[in-house]
């Protein structure tokens, strides 16, 4: 890490991340520095980094993984983005253009909310999962990622299932690994729990609403309420855009400690 | 959470805390409020709060765990609330006098290490763990909180020992529970890990280190090296005191957000 290295903290549903503002992109992650920040205990901790970047009028989403992997899009990480930029006057309420690497997007900033616009999620075909012997039978969805919504009957059902380890899928559908989503749907709104692919249960995984939004509405347009572990996101899909909207705050600001021998100039 | 409070985040061995500085005394620590700032996602996240506070020559270690509840001592808090002090300029390099909930104590820093005295562990029986179908037995230590030292044999016994879940410990022995080390001994030094009462798995425990120091050193005096997941600690034992030895660094310094809608005056 770096000496005086300015960051912000912030989450979407308690999905968080470390934001690093560069507006004169200065600054060059590396898997290093990107684990280094999101360690838990020894550094400042979140799902993932969220490097701040003007692009011509508007900003690039320079987003990494925890593990500091490179990634293409995070839902929850372009609205706690977007809050971001309005917080600190880098932005303005309102239409905010983004660039990410899956290509651009709009965020729109209110005061209690955070949408932003994602790619259309498209179904394409129906497999099973297996978890504490049980199987369920799902709908896959892709999203820019895989995922597979399996509906489940109740809520108790669902609070019950033990999502410590991954559930048991096709590989061969599959070959890439899956996002599953369980999920107890109940005319425009769903419940649901989600085990990310490489991660485990997550307290709240954007692109799995939008997915369980798109199984709720068959192939139709219209709004889902979808309440993950962390809160309430609405996924809205119509003609050409699927929206996913929910609170994004910022928690603190803050710079990294002098007195932090783990932090080398780099 | 209140607007603008200022706070560092530091660690000892990966054992992290959220300090609070409070050269005025003015700030009352709720549960309420500990447990925000201790949620690792939607706040600042850690183990425990150290509010700083002066108290005659010295400082007051008001410290609280991550689950709201008062503490009366912990060894890697006072270490790194004694390395937040020097880093700031409110006391320097050599010994501060301390006093926690559990009576006066002494932190000497120097550049690379920090060790506070703690009271004398006191060997006071033998009981058992089993794990895994697994039954060790081990030597009951009171370090102001009661602890299991289980001896292993090797590492590689160690390394495969299931500790997701409580081991299963004798309840009328440890009718107030009991924190479990499993440790492999060599000479002076030995590698443990730690299933703390309440908590599960921890990257690191003071206590448990000088638990683990006590069985090593028989009756004894001398120092014992502890290595635990989270790095190295050391325990030496003289005549009237305990000290525990290690790195405490302070990760970073920020304030909390003013766009955090959780966050109000209190």
């Amino acid at each position: 890490m770096r000496f005086g290295m300015r960051f912000a903290k912030g989450h979407g549903t308690a999905n968080d991340f470390v934001i690093l503002p560069d507006v004169e992109d200065r600054l060059a992650l590396t898997p290093e520095l990107v684990t280094a920040l999101c360690d838990r205990r020894r550094g400042i901790g979140g799902d993932g980094v969220l490097r701040v970047v003007p692009d011509g009028d508007g900003w690039f989403m320079d987003y990494w993984n925890a593990d500091g992997t490179v990634a293409e899009m995070c839902g929850n990480g372009a609205r706690v983005y977007a809050r971001y930029l309005v917080d600190t006057g880098l932005a303005t309420i309102g239409e905010i253009p983004l660039t990410t690497r899956a290509g651009d997007a709009v965020a729109v900033v209110t005061p209690e909310s955070v949408a932003v616009s994602l790619g259309i999620p498209r179904v394409y075909g129906a497999s099973t999962a297996t978890v504490d012997g049980r199987r369920f039978t799902g709908t896959a969805v892709d999203c820019g990622n895989p995922h597979l919504v399996c509906p489940v009957n109740d809520l108790s059902t669902l609070e019950s299932l033990d999502l410590t380890g991954p559930p048991t899928v096709d590989d061969a559908f599959f070959p890439d690994g899956v996002n599953v989503e369980f999920a107890v749907f109940d005319g425009q709104s769903a419940v649901m729990r989600v085990h990310e692919r490489g991660v485990g249960e997550t307290m709240s995984c954007g692109t799995g609403a939008v997915a369980v939004a798109a199984v709720g509405l068959g192939a139709g347009t219209g709004t889902v309420t979808v309440d993950v572990p962390g809160g309430r996101l609405e996924v809205t899909v119509d003609g050409g855009t699927c929206w996913l909207s929910g609170p994004a705050v910022i928690v603190a600001h803050g710079e990294l400690a002098i007195g932090n021998p783990s932090a080398t100039d780099r």
